[in-house]
């Protein structure tokens, strides 16, 4: 199990307020992500812009697809996304057309995890060579008052015996990050916990010490 | 039960595309879709485009909303739209959060169907006021060879029953209507049906006779 990275979600609603976060943040991150907001705010241009501010950085392209899978992954992926989000709703011909077209632009695909969801899904995206997904609170239930609780550990620990590397979302700050030792953990995705903090990079920072102590510094 | 609208769905990866279809079909529809694929890649403009284009037509962000359903529905509301779509797999606090706003701004929320919905989350959309849901043949699922069955017949048939009307997509063609005369129809999506016939006028004229002949004339 690989140490865990560290994602820079930007959820904002204009470019020019995302850039200015990813030149405050970009030298303490991991990846960066361009979310759904801002990809629904300014289109393509988003993720071309955040290529060119970030050209050696993972870039994601939270897009969450549900449909027209080859056709939006070779549009993401030419944009200069390296990987790209697919919502676990989809059909799997959406997953598999996404998957072969993340594999040739050599990319990849993860699946967003939301709503009725099952162990056999997970175990089909595996098998058309999906290795990642994104386990969250959505800000939305996080605002409703939903907590990390056993079950969403337990369920994590499932997917990550199937064989899927899961990044983990939703309202979480440092101190949380000791309940995901037992998960295959992708990256941790941070938005506002880094954005709105009074100083984002001394956060980052903390993030990464964290993840240091618990999995190790390899 | 009103007689069902015809919508044109824009899954262009251009904006200019996407125009000079609506150029030559706006006249022929009721509803103009501006689809995820061109929203994707044109951001907001999309939307604030096509109201300039056709200020009356009801206007559609296809926007398979998954979380933040606040905000999403802010930007597509204030930008133009009428209704909005919102993925199934999304929590039930983005429905309540969507349809919230969709209310204060007199527009609506269609609730998209993908992947494993069930009848239980159908009854709660309905009670969050929620009234519509699109019943898809999703792109992929249609190349790879699924049909409309019974199956999806019966389904369609129980949703109407909770009080939802439906927009229906995937492939449809004049040919197809009849299937679809004991569901609550709200609105039939044509896409590449029209944009890429020869004759899209003519296309769109069959589909407005044959909902006349199906559904009368009021």
């Amino acid at each position: 199990m690989s140490r865990p990275l560290l994602q820079l979600a930007l959820d904002h609603t204009s470019l020019a307020a995302a850039q200015r976060d990813v030149a405050r943040l970009q030298d303490h991150v991991d990846i960066v992500e361009a979310g759904t907001i801002l990809c629904l705010a300014e289109g393509l241009n988003a993720i071309k812009a955040l290529r060119a501010q970030c050209p050696e950085k993972i870039l994601v392209a939270d897009w969450k697809v549900a449909d027209a899978g080859e056709t939006l992954a070779q549009q993401a992926f030419n944009a200069g996304a390296n990987w790209m989000t697919i919502i676990c709703a989809a059909p799997l011909a959406t997953v598999e057309k996404g998957h072969q077209v993340a594999r040739a632009c050599g990319g990849e695909i993860q699946m967003e995890l939301f709503g009725n969801w099952t162990f056999d899904d997970a175990r089909a995206w595996y098998h058309t060579g999906v290795r990642q997904a994104i386990y969250h609170r959505g800000r939305d239930a996080q605002a409703s008052g939903q907590q990390w609780g056993d079950a969403d550990l337990a369920r994590m620990k499932t997917l990550s015996d199937i064989g899927l590397a899961l990044s983990i979302t939703g309202g979480i700050t440092p101190a949380d990050l000791p309940l995901f030792k037992q998960i295959n953990v992708k990256a941790f995705i941070a938005g506002r916990a880094l954005t709105d903090a009074d100083r984002p990079q001394q956060v980052a920072a903390e993030f990464h010490a964290q993840i240091r102590d618990i999995w190790g510094d390899k």
